[in-house]
């Protein structure tokens, strides 16, 4: 039994992330694809859009005839046609010729712009009047403007936003590879957890970590699978971790981990085959009780029982090492937005802290306020905003500081 | 058939949500309620914890047994026993005496904080020293200091992040109610749209709209339905937005709403039973040839056809009707960040301009740097971070301004 943490910085295990790998891949219907993980490069099949298309309706036009063109001295074109949607248009355009079309339809051969409706006067059925001259290209989408046939549009580890589901659309991908769905372990332990379906006597308390933790996987597009509340028995914990291991590619056990019970689940882990304990303790507060095994390929974490500190390390290092199974190049992916510190915040060297706060507008800026109430309570996280990080070497920031707040 | 816009200003639009209501409710299992909106109070049904609770590892202390403490002058106190996880202690604490507990431990009777293991030395069995004195209620939290019996501790309309949801888990709730998950029809128009799946001859374009939207309504964790792709035939199309609106929330037309065939849609929904045309454009750039209706009870959007703008359109004003129908209190819910201008940004008076900028990291500031190309290239969308958005009654905005960036 090894009675001394060895603590290690948050760089130090944010740092191990790389020793794990991403899950496999799988085809997936490109409609399903918003949230997902590209598994490779997405290569143009063909030039985009493959035609020269107008941006705006209008006149398709030769731009050497309009130019000079003004509302006081307007260009008089003849209009050869109009151009309907998705057809190939059957004319060559000349010059001092116009060509009626409307956005995204096929610019004729001979005619390499569009001068917006806006500025055109139609005087007949064959007959316009342009206002405003058009520089070549103007108005137009060329053939291979927006990508290149054999292009790499995508890259492997992309994150799939609505655009780049739309993208590999356009291009024709009704499948496309993807990293799978981390499925995500997630153990209760302590002989003081009940169901959340139980009546709590004195001295007991409700599971809330599993569900709060299973809420922080599902925000990071992974899937949890909870295993329940594990009371502090060793056969049991062992087994319940294997099967979580054989199951799911991560596994987190909250509780177990303060001093009264941490060489327990570190027993536990120590005695499974192929697993190493990487962690043992991190100077972050809340946090510091935090356990990282790798047993086999799969990162084991041993979390504190505290709800708000499981939470607070959830957000800081285990999701970013799901990111990393998940397959993303760049695995801390925490959105941060600058806010001036309402107050001084007191933090100690050697470690870093992650205070929670309120953001507040001020004008177009915003305030930090640090939530007022002791560490351990939930409503603390509930009234949170963010996060203030504090580095291990200040003894605390000052009034009116900027700082990157973590959105929670 | 009316030629002219409505022209509605995006403020003018965004007035428009509170016409329309929040879909009905449900409930669900608290496990599944990450990203839903609490469709009523959440009421603590007891106080939480429920009974005194240790927050530290250490010893429950009278905090006046430690009064004047300290590593020269150490308290030497009595072990009166060990309180077991989940236990109720079955002793009461006296002066002078120390009961070891770890987080989450039941504090005895007689007891009113915890001394921090850190500050303790066990003598022997019976006897442990004290280096630091605490404070009345210090590492501990009170029956009721979490929450209390019968207070408000969620409000309807709560977007349920992971603390909410161990919070509810916690308080008991197995099952909650919340405002069901809008379906949002999505139908793409145009002659020249081809299904993702066919090889486009030239003059043709793949469906990229259906899939683009669709993430979109994703992203904001709702259902989307795709209605496939209608050709510009105005009775296929009624048909196509009847079934839409019989089986969703929401419709969104694409296409169809540019010069040439924008009176065709517009005639479309004016034909409906009980259908208004509320916002026939809108001030906004990319985005100006957007229609609203109110069909029934239920929002149409006719959507620009050009890829960008419905994009565009989607994220500043689509999606916040999305959430009014949600049950969201703030139907506004863009993520901003600050960012420093690269260069100027020209802009024209009387419209809304969103520009996409890509935003990079200059120290601990964010840079914002438009992004280069025709604004119809999907590249533009692809590059983006983020959208730039340059009030009605400006210019254009300097280098270096100061401006606050949508994420995309």
């Amino acid at each position: 039994m090894n009675h001394f943490f060895n603590v290690k910085s948050l760089e130090e295990v944010m740092d191990l992330a790389k020793i794990f790998s991403q899950v496999g891949s799988e085809n997936i219907d490109v409609v399903d694809a918003y949230s997902r993980i590209l598994a490779r490069d997405l290569v143009a099949p063909r030039d985009m859009p493959g035609f020269r298309r107008a941006t705006m309706d209008g006149y398709a036009v030769k731009a050497s005839s309009t130019f000079g063109a003004s509302e006081s001295n307007p260009a008089w074109l003849e209009i050869a046609g109009t151009i309907l949607m998705g057809d190939i248009p059957d004319f060559e355009l000349k010059a001092g010729q116009a060509a009626k079309i409307s956005t995204g339809g096929m610019i004729p051969k001979g005619a390499d712009s569009v001068v917006m409706v806006e500025h055109t006067d139609m005087v007949d059925d064959i007959s316009v009047e342009i206002y405003k001259s058009v520089a070549p290209l103007q108005h137009v989408i060329d053939a291979k403007e927006d990508f290149t046939n054999q292009e790499i549009v995508l890259t492997k580890g992309t994150f799939i936003r609505p655009q780049e589901e739309g993208l590999a659309a356009g291009l024709g991908f009704s499948s496309i590879k993807v990293y799978k769905t981390p499925r995500v372990g997630i153990i209760s332990t302590g002989d003081e957890i009940i169901p959340i379906n139980q009546e709590p006597e004195p001295g007991k308390i409700r599971d809330i970590n599993s569900y709060a933790l299973s809420g922080f996987i599902r925000e990071a597009h992974a899937t949890p699978l909870l295993y329940g509340i594990v009371k502090d028995d060793p056969t049991l914990l062992k087994q319940t971790i294997e099967k979580a291991l054989h199951e799911t590619d991560m596994v987190l056990i909250s509780g177990g981990s303060s001093v009264g019970t941490r060489d327990f689940t570190v027993d536990v882990l120590s005695a499974l085959p192929d697993t190493k304990i990487l962690v043992h303790g991190m100077s972050v507060s809340p946090g510091k009780p935090t356990i990282l095994a790798k047993s086999g390929e799969k990162p084991v974490w041993g979390l504190p029982g505290q709800v708000v500190s499981a939470m607070v390390v959830l957000k800081i290092i285990v999701i970013p090492f799901l990111n990393r199974l998940m397959g993303y190049g760049k695995i801390d992916r925490t959105v941060r937005v600058p806010a001036r510190l309402s107050r001084n915040v007191a933090s100690a060297q050697g470690r870093r802290d992650f205070v929670r706060v309120l953001l507040e507008k001020d004008g177009d800026a915003l305030v930090a306020k640090p939530v007022l109430g002791k560490s351990g309570l939930i409503r603390t996280m509930i009234h949170a905003d963010g996060l203030l990080e504090i580095g291990d070497h200040v003894e605390g920031l000052e009034k009116d500081t900027m700082a990157q707040i973590i959105l929670l």
